[in-house]
Protein backbone atom coordinates (compact mmCIF):
# COMPACT_ATOMS: atom_id res chain seq x y z
CA UNK A 1 0.00 0.00 0.00
CA UNK A 2 1.40 3.57 -0.76
CA UNK A 3 1.81 6.24 1.75
CA UNK A 4 -1.77 7.26 2.93
CA UNK A 5 -3.40 10.64 2.98
CA UNK A 6 -5.33 11.95 6.12
CA UNK A 7 -7.43 14.96 5.22
CA UNK A 8 -9.82 16.64 8.48
CA UNK A 9 -12.06 19.17 7.53
CA UNK A 10 -14.15 21.65 9.74
CA UNK A 11 -17.13 23.54 9.93
CA UNK A 12 -15.86 26.09 7.15
CA UNK A 13 -16.49 23.71 5.29
CA UNK A 14 -19.19 21.29 6.16
CA UNK A 15 -21.86 24.99 6.41
CA UNK A 16 -20.71 26.05 2.83
CA UNK A 17 -22.34 24.06 -0.12
CA UNK A 18 -20.13 25.31 -2.51
CA UNK A 19 -17.03 24.74 -0.47
CA UNK A 20 -18.18 21.31 0.25
CA UNK A 21 -18.65 20.48 -3.52
CA UNK A 22 -15.74 21.91 -4.95
CA UNK A 23 -13.39 20.33 -1.95
CA UNK A 24 -14.99 16.72 -2.22
CA UNK A 25 -14.31 17.06 -6.20
CA UNK A 26 -10.67 17.93 -5.48
CA UNK A 27 -10.19 15.57 -2.35
CA UNK A 28 -11.77 12.63 -4.55
CA UNK A 29 -8.46 12.93 -7.00
CA UNK A 30 -6.18 12.51 -4.80
CA UNK A 31 -4.73 9.05 -5.16
CA UNK A 32 -5.63 6.06 -2.89
CA UNK A 33 -5.24 5.09 0.14
CA UNK A 34 -6.94 7.87 1.72
CA UNK A 35 -9.66 8.87 4.95
CA UNK A 36 -11.27 11.68 5.54
CA UNK A 37 -12.21 12.79 8.88
CA UNK A 38 -14.98 16.22 9.10
CA UNK A 39 -16.29 17.55 11.90
CA UNK A 40 -19.34 18.87 12.80
CA UNK A 41 -20.37 22.18 11.35
CA UNK A 42 -23.69 24.80 12.75
CA UNK A 43 -25.97 22.43 11.45
CA UNK A 44 -26.62 20.74 14.83
CA UNK A 45 -26.94 23.76 16.55
CA UNK A 46 -29.61 25.11 13.78
CA UNK A 47 -31.32 21.83 14.08
CA UNK A 48 -31.20 21.57 17.77
CA UNK A 49 -33.16 24.95 17.80
CA UNK A 50 -35.63 23.87 15.92
CA UNK A 51 -36.41 21.18 17.90
CA UNK A 52 -36.56 23.90 20.63
CA UNK A 53 -33.67 21.95 22.20
CA UNK A 54 -31.67 24.67 24.70
CA UNK A 55 -27.96 24.78 24.50
CA UNK A 56 -26.64 24.44 27.62
CA UNK A 57 -23.27 25.74 28.47
CA UNK A 58 -20.91 25.68 31.80
CA UNK A 59 -18.46 27.96 31.78
CA UNK A 60 -18.45 28.74 27.56
CA UNK A 61 -18.51 25.28 27.24
CA UNK A 62 -21.12 23.14 25.42
CA UNK A 63 -22.79 20.37 27.41
CA UNK A 64 -23.79 17.05 25.53
CA UNK A 65 -27.01 16.05 27.19
CA UNK A 66 -29.56 13.35 26.01
CA UNK A 67 -31.77 15.40 23.60
CA UNK A 68 -28.31 17.23 22.38
CA UNK A 69 -26.28 13.51 22.08
CA UNK A 70 -29.56 12.77 20.12
CA UNK A 71 -29.46 16.07 17.45
CA UNK A 72 -25.22 15.25 17.11
CA UNK A 73 -25.82 11.85 16.15
CA UNK A 74 -28.65 12.31 13.82
CA UNK A 75 -26.94 15.23 12.38
CA UNK A 76 -22.91 14.05 12.17
CA UNK A 77 -23.76 10.37 11.50
CA UNK A 78 -26.69 11.05 9.53
CA UNK A 79 -27.25 14.63 7.64
CA UNK A 80 -23.64 15.37 7.44
CA UNK A 81 -21.52 11.82 6.63
CA UNK A 82 -23.92 10.50 4.30
CA UNK A 83 -24.31 13.92 2.44
CA UNK A 84 -19.93 12.98 1.86
CA UNK A 85 -20.42 9.85 1.09
CA UNK A 86 -22.85 10.45 -1.76
CA UNK A 87 -20.88 13.33 -2.74
CA UNK A 88 -17.41 11.14 -2.89
CA UNK A 89 -19.57 8.12 -4.30
CA UNK A 90 -20.71 10.85 -7.43
CA UNK A 91 -16.97 11.39 -7.93
CA UNK A 92 -16.44 7.93 -8.32
CA UNK A 93 -15.17 7.68 -5.01
CA UNK A 94 -15.61 4.58 -3.01
CA UNK A 95 -16.68 6.17 0.22
CA UNK A 96 -18.12 4.42 3.08
CA UNK A 97 -19.24 6.57 6.44
CA UNK A 98 -18.58 5.44 9.98
CA UNK A 99 -18.23 6.78 12.92
CA UNK A 100 -15.83 5.47 16.37
CA UNK A 101 -18.85 3.26 17.09
CA UNK A 102 -18.73 1.40 13.98
CA UNK A 103 -16.24 -1.56 14.11
CA UNK A 104 -15.37 -0.05 17.19
CA UNK A 105 -12.93 1.57 15.73
CA UNK A 106 -12.72 4.12 18.76
CA UNK A 107 -13.45 3.23 22.69
CA UNK A 108 -14.37 6.17 24.58
CA UNK A 109 -15.76 7.10 28.07
CA UNK A 110 -17.56 9.70 29.15
CA UNK A 111 -15.32 12.82 30.34
CA UNK A 112 -14.83 12.98 33.97
CA UNK A 113 -14.05 16.08 35.36
CA UNK A 114 -13.93 17.50 38.95
CA UNK A 115 -16.69 20.35 38.68
CA UNK A 116 -18.61 19.93 35.26
CA UNK A 117 -20.66 17.15 34.03
CA UNK A 118 -20.14 17.56 30.25
CA UNK A 119 -23.11 14.95 29.69
CA UNK A 120 -22.29 12.83 26.30
CA UNK A 121 -18.86 13.56 25.61
CA UNK A 122 -16.42 10.85 24.84
CA UNK A 123 -12.37 10.99 25.68
CA UNK A 124 -10.42 8.89 23.71
CA UNK A 125 -9.27 5.60 24.96
CA UNK A 126 -7.86 3.24 22.22
CA UNK A 127 -8.35 2.97 18.56
CA UNK A 128 -8.84 -0.06 16.78
CA UNK A 129 -7.46 0.50 13.11
CA UNK A 130 -7.75 -3.02 12.13
CA UNK A 131 -11.10 -2.49 9.90
CA UNK A 132 -9.51 1.00 8.62
CA UNK A 133 -6.30 -0.71 7.25
CA UNK A 134 -8.58 -3.64 5.78
CA UNK A 135 -10.81 -0.88 3.44
CA UNK A 136 -7.79 1.46 2.73
CA UNK A 137 -5.96 -2.02 1.01
CA UNK A 138 -9.38 -2.71 -0.88
CA UNK A 139 -9.26 0.88 -2.08
CA UNK A 140 -12.11 1.96 -0.13
CA UNK A 141 -11.96 5.44 1.10
CA UNK A 142 -13.31 5.77 4.94
CA UNK A 143 -15.31 8.93 6.05
CA UNK A 144 -15.27 9.51 9.77
CA UNK A 145 -18.00 11.44 11.79
CA UNK A 146 -16.72 12.90 15.24
CA UNK A 147 -18.33 10.38 17.42
CA UNK A 148 -17.42 7.25 19.45
CA UNK A 149 -18.70 4.56 21.86
CA UNK A 150 -18.27 3.35 25.48
CA UNK A 151 -18.94 -0.24 24.74
CA UNK A 152 -21.92 -0.08 27.42
CA UNK A 153 -24.48 1.29 24.36
CA UNK A 154 -23.49 4.83 24.80
CA UNK A 155 -22.60 7.16 21.67
CA UNK A 156 -20.20 10.01 22.57
CA UNK A 157 -19.89 13.61 21.19
CA UNK A 158 -16.42 13.44 20.21
CA UNK A 159 -13.74 16.77 19.24
CA UNK A 160 -13.20 15.92 15.62
CA UNK A 161 -9.35 17.06 15.84
CA UNK A 162 -8.46 15.14 18.59
CA UNK A 163 -10.07 12.16 16.95
CA UNK A 164 -8.41 12.69 13.66
CA UNK A 165 -4.93 13.09 15.77
CA UNK A 166 -5.93 9.87 17.58
CA UNK A 167 -7.12 8.35 14.01
CA UNK A 168 -3.72 8.69 12.08
CA UNK A 169 -1.33 8.03 15.02
CA UNK A 170 -3.14 4.25 14.89
CA UNK A 171 -2.28 4.24 11.29
CA UNK A 172 1.13 5.80 11.73
CA UNK A 173 1.91 2.59 14.28
CA UNK A 174 1.76 -0.14 10.75
CA UNK A 175 1.85 2.08 7.91
CA UNK A 176 3.06 5.80 6.25
CA UNK A 177 0.39 8.59 6.67
CA UNK A 178 0.14 11.90 5.96
CA UNK A 179 -1.78 14.36 7.44
CA UNK A 180 -3.62 16.98 6.04
CA UNK A 181 -5.44 19.63 8.61
CA UNK A 182 -7.80 21.86 6.58
CA UNK A 183 -9.12 24.91 8.29
CA UNK A 184 -10.59 28.46 7.91
CA UNK A 185 -6.68 30.11 7.23
CA UNK A 186 -4.37 29.27 5.13
CA UNK A 187 -1.57 27.81 7.65
CA UNK A 188 0.04 29.28 10.64
CA UNK A 189 0.28 32.92 9.93
CA UNK A 190 3.90 34.72 11.09
CA UNK A 191 1.53 37.72 11.63
CA UNK A 192 -1.94 37.12 12.98
CA UNK A 193 -3.62 40.36 10.49
CA UNK A 194 -1.60 39.33 7.27
CA UNK A 195 -3.39 35.97 5.47
CA UNK A 196 -0.19 36.27 3.32
CA UNK A 197 2.59 35.26 6.35
CA UNK A 198 2.35 31.75 5.81
CA UNK A 199 5.24 30.17 7.18
CA UNK A 200 5.99 27.41 4.85
CA UNK A 201 8.20 24.75 7.65
CA UNK A 202 7.84 24.23 10.98
CA UNK A 203 10.62 21.60 12.83
CA UNK A 204 8.38 19.77 15.94
CA UNK A 205 11.64 21.50 17.60
CA UNK A 206 10.62 25.04 16.14
CA UNK A 207 6.93 24.54 17.64
CA UNK A 208 7.94 25.56 21.40
CA UNK A 209 10.15 28.68 20.62
CA UNK A 210 6.93 30.02 18.61
CA UNK A 211 4.65 29.54 21.27
CA UNK A 212 7.05 31.48 23.37
CA UNK A 213 7.02 33.93 20.49
CA UNK A 214 3.28 34.27 20.67
CA UNK A 215 3.04 33.19 16.97
CA UNK A 216 1.26 29.81 18.42
CA UNK A 217 -1.63 31.55 20.03
CA UNK A 218 -5.52 31.43 21.43
CA UNK A 219 -7.02 29.19 19.28
CA UNK A 220 -4.10 27.51 17.34
CA UNK A 221 -2.64 26.34 20.08
CA UNK A 222 -5.19 23.14 20.55
CA UNK A 223 -4.59 22.69 16.79
CA UNK A 224 -1.01 22.77 16.84
CA UNK A 225 -0.96 20.32 20.31
CA UNK A 226 -2.72 18.16 18.02
CA UNK A 227 -0.14 18.26 15.62
CA UNK A 228 2.89 17.66 18.20
CA UNK A 229 0.86 15.00 19.59
CA UNK A 230 0.91 13.40 15.56
CA UNK A 231 4.18 14.01 14.85
CA UNK A 232 5.58 12.88 17.88
CA UNK A 233 3.91 9.45 17.59
CA UNK A 234 5.15 8.36 14.03
CA UNK A 235 3.58 10.13 11.52
CA UNK A 236 5.54 11.53 8.56
CA UNK A 237 3.95 14.79 7.97
CA UNK A 238 1.18 17.45 8.99
CA UNK A 239 0.11 20.10 6.58
CA UNK A 240 -2.15 22.90 7.82
CA UNK A 241 -3.77 24.96 5.18
CA UNK A 242 -6.69 25.71 3.72
CA UNK A 243 -9.08 23.12 2.40
CA UNK A 244 -9.45 25.18 -0.97
CA UNK A 245 -5.36 24.98 -1.60
CA UNK A 246 -5.60 21.12 -1.00
CA UNK A 247 -5.47 20.11 -4.83
CA UNK A 248 -2.35 22.31 -5.20
CA UNK A 249 -1.07 20.82 -2.21
CA UNK A 250 -1.52 17.04 -3.22
CA UNK A 251 0.09 17.68 -6.07
CA UNK A 252 3.15 18.61 -4.41
CA UNK A 253 3.40 22.29 -4.40
CA UNK A 254 4.83 23.60 -1.20
CA UNK A 255 3.82 27.40 -1.71
CA UNK A 256 0.92 26.29 -0.22
CA UNK A 257 0.17 25.84 3.30
CA UNK A 258 2.45 25.03 6.34
CA UNK A 259 4.31 21.61 6.38
CA UNK A 260 4.94 20.30 10.08
CA UNK A 261 7.99 17.36 10.50
CA UNK A 262 9.82 15.78 12.90
CA UNK A 263 12.26 14.17 11.00
CA UNK B 1 -17.81 -19.17 5.69
CA UNK B 2 -21.24 -21.10 7.56
CA UNK B 3 -24.51 -19.94 5.98
CA UNK B 4 -25.25 -16.19 6.86
CA UNK B 5 -28.11 -15.42 8.72
CA UNK B 6 -29.69 -12.04 7.14
CA UNK B 7 -32.36 -10.51 9.84
CA UNK B 8 -35.06 -8.12 9.00
CA UNK B 9 -36.40 -5.75 12.11
CA UNK B 10 -39.19 -3.13 11.27
CA UNK B 11 -40.67 -0.18 13.17
CA UNK B 12 -42.56 -2.11 16.23
CA UNK B 13 -39.03 -3.10 17.58
CA UNK B 14 -37.33 0.27 16.33
CA UNK B 15 -39.90 2.36 18.09
CA UNK B 16 -40.04 0.37 21.89
CA UNK B 17 -36.76 1.01 23.26
CA UNK B 18 -36.74 -2.08 26.00
CA UNK B 19 -37.96 -4.68 22.90
CA UNK B 20 -34.74 -3.29 20.87
CA UNK B 21 -32.79 -3.83 23.08
CA UNK B 22 -34.16 -7.44 23.83
CA UNK B 23 -33.73 -7.92 20.06
CA UNK B 24 -29.75 -7.01 20.23
CA UNK B 25 -28.99 -9.31 22.89
CA UNK B 26 -30.91 -11.95 21.23
CA UNK B 27 -29.22 -10.41 17.51
CA UNK B 28 -25.95 -10.30 19.17
CA UNK B 29 -26.65 -14.42 20.63
CA UNK B 30 -26.66 -15.41 16.35
CA UNK B 31 -23.63 -17.60 15.65
CA UNK B 32 -21.99 -15.14 12.69
CA UNK B 33 -21.35 -14.59 9.77
CA UNK B 34 -24.80 -12.21 10.67
CA UNK B 35 -26.37 -9.06 8.92
CA UNK B 36 -29.16 -6.81 10.40
CA UNK B 37 -31.35 -4.81 8.22
CA UNK B 38 -33.23 -2.31 10.06
CA UNK B 39 -36.21 -0.32 8.82
CA UNK B 40 -37.48 3.35 10.07
CA UNK B 41 -40.55 3.33 12.50
CA UNK B 42 -41.92 6.41 13.61
CA UNK B 43 -39.17 8.33 15.03
CA UNK B 44 -38.57 10.07 11.76
CA UNK B 45 -42.62 11.21 11.70
CA UNK B 46 -42.06 12.92 15.07
CA UNK B 47 -38.51 14.44 14.48
CA UNK B 48 -40.20 15.90 11.16
CA UNK B 49 -43.49 17.28 13.22
CA UNK B 50 -41.07 18.77 15.36
CA UNK B 51 -39.38 20.54 12.69
CA UNK B 52 -42.68 21.29 11.18
CA UNK B 53 -41.93 19.83 8.30
CA UNK B 54 -45.78 18.89 6.59
CA UNK B 55 -46.01 15.33 5.87
CA UNK B 56 -46.89 15.97 2.08
CA UNK B 57 -49.30 12.86 1.13
CA UNK B 58 -50.45 12.05 -2.95
CA UNK B 59 -52.96 8.75 -2.93
CA UNK B 60 -52.11 7.68 0.81
CA UNK B 61 -48.14 7.84 -0.10
CA UNK B 62 -45.63 9.63 1.78
CA UNK B 63 -44.26 12.28 -0.24
CA UNK B 64 -39.83 12.78 0.06
CA UNK B 65 -39.15 16.23 -0.30
CA UNK B 66 -35.89 17.59 0.43
CA UNK B 67 -36.73 19.01 4.02
CA UNK B 68 -38.20 15.17 4.25
CA UNK B 69 -35.43 13.63 2.60
CA UNK B 70 -33.11 15.22 5.58
CA UNK B 71 -34.83 14.15 8.44
CA UNK B 72 -34.57 10.45 7.19
CA UNK B 73 -31.06 10.46 6.78
CA UNK B 74 -30.82 12.02 9.75
CA UNK B 75 -32.81 9.41 11.64
CA UNK B 76 -32.31 6.48 10.01
CA UNK B 77 -28.48 6.88 9.28
CA UNK B 78 -28.00 8.77 12.61
CA UNK B 79 -29.90 7.89 14.85
CA UNK B 80 -31.64 4.15 14.65
CA UNK B 81 -28.19 2.85 12.52
CA UNK B 82 -26.09 4.16 15.04
CA UNK B 83 -28.44 3.59 18.79
CA UNK B 84 -28.06 0.06 16.88
CA UNK B 85 -24.71 -0.15 16.60
CA UNK B 86 -23.92 1.39 20.01
CA UNK B 87 -26.26 -1.42 21.17
CA UNK B 88 -24.55 -4.33 19.32
CA UNK B 89 -21.20 -3.42 20.44
CA UNK B 90 -22.48 -3.46 24.27
CA UNK B 91 -23.03 -6.88 23.43
CA UNK B 92 -19.58 -7.68 22.06
CA UNK B 93 -21.13 -8.19 18.67
CA UNK B 94 -18.85 -6.57 16.39
CA UNK B 95 -21.29 -4.53 14.40
CA UNK B 96 -20.98 -1.91 11.72
CA UNK B 97 -23.45 0.67 10.48
CA UNK B 98 -24.07 1.42 6.57
CA UNK B 99 -26.04 2.62 4.20
CA UNK B 100 -26.48 1.37 0.38
CA UNK B 101 -24.55 4.95 -0.46
CA UNK B 102 -22.16 3.39 1.52
CA UNK B 103 -19.00 1.58 -0.46
CA UNK B 104 -22.03 2.10 -2.81
CA UNK B 105 -23.49 -1.39 -1.93
CA UNK B 106 -26.89 -0.52 -3.46
CA UNK B 107 -27.43 1.99 -6.84
CA UNK B 108 -30.98 3.35 -7.21
CA UNK B 109 -32.98 5.84 -8.98
CA UNK B 110 -35.75 7.92 -8.05
CA UNK B 111 -39.13 6.34 -8.38
CA UNK B 112 -40.26 7.28 -11.87
CA UNK B 113 -44.49 7.53 -11.77
CA UNK B 114 -46.48 8.62 -13.99
CA UNK B 115 -48.92 10.71 -12.40
CA UNK B 116 -46.83 11.35 -8.87
CA UNK B 117 -43.87 12.35 -8.26
CA UNK B 118 -42.51 11.05 -5.20
CA UNK B 119 -39.46 13.10 -4.41
CA UNK B 120 -36.32 11.53 -3.41
CA UNK B 121 -37.60 7.80 -2.87
CA UNK B 122 -35.24 4.88 -4.50
CA UNK B 123 -36.10 2.31 -6.48
CA UNK B 124 -33.09 -0.13 -6.93
CA UNK B 125 -31.10 -0.46 -9.88
CA UNK B 126 -28.12 -3.25 -8.29
CA UNK B 127 -26.67 -4.34 -4.93
CA UNK B 128 -22.67 -4.76 -5.24
CA UNK B 129 -22.31 -7.01 -1.93
CA UNK B 130 -18.55 -7.06 -2.83
CA UNK B 131 -17.92 -5.16 0.99
CA UNK B 132 -21.07 -6.73 2.54
CA UNK B 133 -18.97 -10.10 2.00
CA UNK B 134 -15.57 -8.87 3.24
CA UNK B 135 -17.25 -8.03 6.27
CA UNK B 136 -19.05 -11.27 7.11
CA UNK B 137 -15.85 -13.13 6.30
CA UNK B 138 -13.90 -10.75 8.42
CA UNK B 139 -16.59 -11.28 11.69
CA UNK B 140 -17.91 -7.83 11.46
CA UNK B 141 -21.72 -7.60 11.40
CA UNK B 142 -23.36 -5.27 9.10
CA UNK B 143 -26.31 -3.14 10.03
CA UNK B 144 -27.92 -1.82 7.11
CA UNK B 145 -30.21 1.65 7.07
CA UNK B 146 -32.91 2.04 4.56
CA UNK B 147 -31.18 4.44 2.26
CA UNK B 148 -29.87 3.99 -1.38
CA UNK B 149 -28.35 6.27 -3.23
CA UNK B 150 -28.25 7.57 -7.39
CA UNK B 151 -24.55 8.10 -7.82
CA UNK B 152 -25.42 11.77 -9.12
CA UNK B 153 -24.46 12.73 -5.54
CA UNK B 154 -28.64 12.40 -3.80
CA UNK B 155 -29.31 10.27 -0.85
CA UNK B 156 -32.83 8.41 -1.58
CA UNK B 157 -35.15 7.11 0.92
CA UNK B 158 -35.87 3.13 0.08
CA UNK B 159 -38.25 0.72 1.48
CA UNK B 160 -36.31 -1.31 3.83
CA UNK B 161 -38.40 -4.57 2.80
CA UNK B 162 -37.53 -4.22 -0.49
CA UNK B 163 -34.20 -3.48 0.36
CA UNK B 164 -33.50 -6.74 2.61
CA UNK B 165 -34.69 -9.03 -0.24
CA UNK B 166 -32.56 -7.65 -2.52
CA UNK B 167 -29.49 -7.57 -0.23
CA UNK B 168 -30.41 -11.00 0.83
CA UNK B 169 -30.68 -12.14 -3.53
CA UNK B 170 -27.29 -10.72 -3.82
CA UNK B 171 -25.63 -12.70 -1.17
CA UNK B 172 -27.01 -15.82 -1.89
CA UNK B 173 -25.36 -15.66 -5.20
CA UNK B 174 -22.29 -16.61 -4.02
CA UNK B 175 -22.99 -17.66 -0.10
CA UNK B 176 -25.72 -19.84 1.47
CA UNK B 177 -28.36 -17.52 3.59
CA UNK B 178 -31.43 -18.04 5.65
CA UNK B 179 -33.43 -15.26 6.02
CA UNK B 180 -35.57 -14.05 9.14
CA UNK B 181 -37.62 -11.64 8.36
CA UNK B 182 -39.58 -10.12 12.24
CA UNK B 183 -42.70 -8.31 11.92
CA UNK B 184 -45.54 -7.65 14.13
CA UNK B 185 -46.73 -11.47 14.28
CA UNK B 186 -45.63 -14.67 14.58
CA UNK B 187 -45.81 -15.71 11.61
CA UNK B 188 -48.73 -16.21 8.74
CA UNK B 189 -51.97 -16.80 10.47
CA UNK B 190 -54.38 -19.16 8.87
CA UNK B 191 -57.02 -17.13 10.49
CA UNK B 192 -56.15 -13.40 10.78
CA UNK B 193 -58.11 -13.01 13.81
CA UNK B 194 -56.35 -15.69 15.47
CA UNK B 195 -52.59 -15.16 16.22
CA UNK B 196 -52.18 -19.06 17.12
CA UNK B 197 -52.87 -20.23 13.89
CA UNK B 198 -49.30 -19.55 12.52
CA UNK B 199 -48.65 -21.78 9.16
CA UNK B 200 -45.35 -23.90 10.38
CA UNK B 201 -44.37 -24.18 6.64
CA UNK B 202 -45.32 -23.10 3.44
CA UNK B 203 -43.51 -24.45 0.45
CA UNK B 204 -42.93 -21.67 -2.98
CA UNK B 205 -45.41 -23.65 -4.80
CA UNK B 206 -48.37 -22.97 -1.98
CA UNK B 207 -48.43 -19.64 -2.30
CA UNK B 208 -50.38 -18.93 -4.98
CA UNK B 209 -53.38 -21.06 -3.43
CA UNK B 210 -52.65 -19.14 -0.54
CA UNK B 211 -53.69 -15.63 -1.73
CA UNK B 212 -56.45 -17.25 -3.57
CA UNK B 213 -57.90 -18.86 -0.26
CA UNK B 214 -57.62 -15.11 0.86
CA UNK B 215 -54.76 -16.42 3.67
CA UNK B 216 -52.14 -13.70 1.89
CA UNK B 217 -54.49 -10.72 1.75
CA UNK B 218 -53.98 -6.75 2.41
CA UNK B 219 -50.87 -5.67 4.41
CA UNK B 220 -49.18 -9.00 3.73
CA UNK B 221 -49.30 -8.81 0.25
CA UNK B 222 -46.27 -6.68 -0.30
CA UNK B 223 -44.23 -8.94 2.38
CA UNK B 224 -45.14 -12.26 0.84
CA UNK B 225 -43.97 -10.50 -2.62
CA UNK B 226 -40.67 -10.19 -1.18
CA UNK B 227 -40.08 -13.13 0.30
CA UNK B 228 -41.42 -15.18 -3.15
CA UNK B 229 -38.51 -12.81 -4.59
CA UNK B 230 -36.30 -14.03 -2.68
CA UNK B 231 -36.80 -17.59 -2.64
CA UNK B 232 -36.94 -17.72 -6.83
CA UNK B 233 -33.79 -15.90 -6.54
CA UNK B 234 -31.80 -18.18 -4.62
CA UNK B 235 -32.37 -17.72 -1.09
CA UNK B 236 -32.74 -20.90 1.02
CA UNK B 237 -35.38 -20.32 3.06
CA UNK B 238 -36.96 -17.02 4.75
CA UNK B 239 -38.32 -17.54 8.56
CA UNK B 240 -41.03 -15.05 8.96
CA UNK B 241 -41.92 -14.52 12.76
CA UNK B 242 -42.00 -11.82 15.79
CA UNK B 243 -38.87 -10.53 17.23
CA UNK B 244 -39.17 -11.86 20.07
CA UNK B 245 -39.33 -15.34 19.00
CA UNK B 246 -35.99 -15.02 17.13
CA UNK B 247 -33.59 -16.44 19.97
CA UNK B 248 -35.83 -19.83 19.67
CA UNK B 249 -35.87 -20.04 16.03
CA UNK B 250 -32.01 -19.51 15.65
CA UNK B 251 -31.85 -22.84 18.03
CA UNK B 252 -33.97 -24.65 15.42
CA UNK B 253 -37.03 -24.25 17.33
CA UNK B 254 -39.36 -25.05 14.48
CA UNK B 255 -42.85 -24.09 16.81
CA UNK B 256 -42.17 -20.45 16.03
CA UNK B 257 -42.90 -18.76 12.97
CA UNK B 258 -43.83 -19.43 9.35
CA UNK B 259 -41.01 -21.22 7.48
CA UNK B 260 -40.75 -20.95 3.40
CA UNK B 261 -39.01 -23.03 1.51
CA UNK B 262 -38.24 -23.17 -2.40
CA UNK B 263 -36.91 -26.62 -2.57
Amino acid sequence: MENIVAVKIGGNIIDDAHALADFLNIFSKIPNPKILIHGGGKIATSISERLNIPARMVDGRRITDEASLEVVTMVYAGLINKKIVAGLQANACNAIGLTGADANIIEAHKRIHPTVDYGFVGDIDKVNPALLIELLEKNYVPVIAPLTHDKNGNILNTNADTMAAELVIALAKSKKISFVYCFEKSGLLKNMDDPDSVIAQVHLSEIQQLKEKQIITGGMLPKIENISHALENGVEKVILCHAKELGSIIKGNSIFGTTFTAK
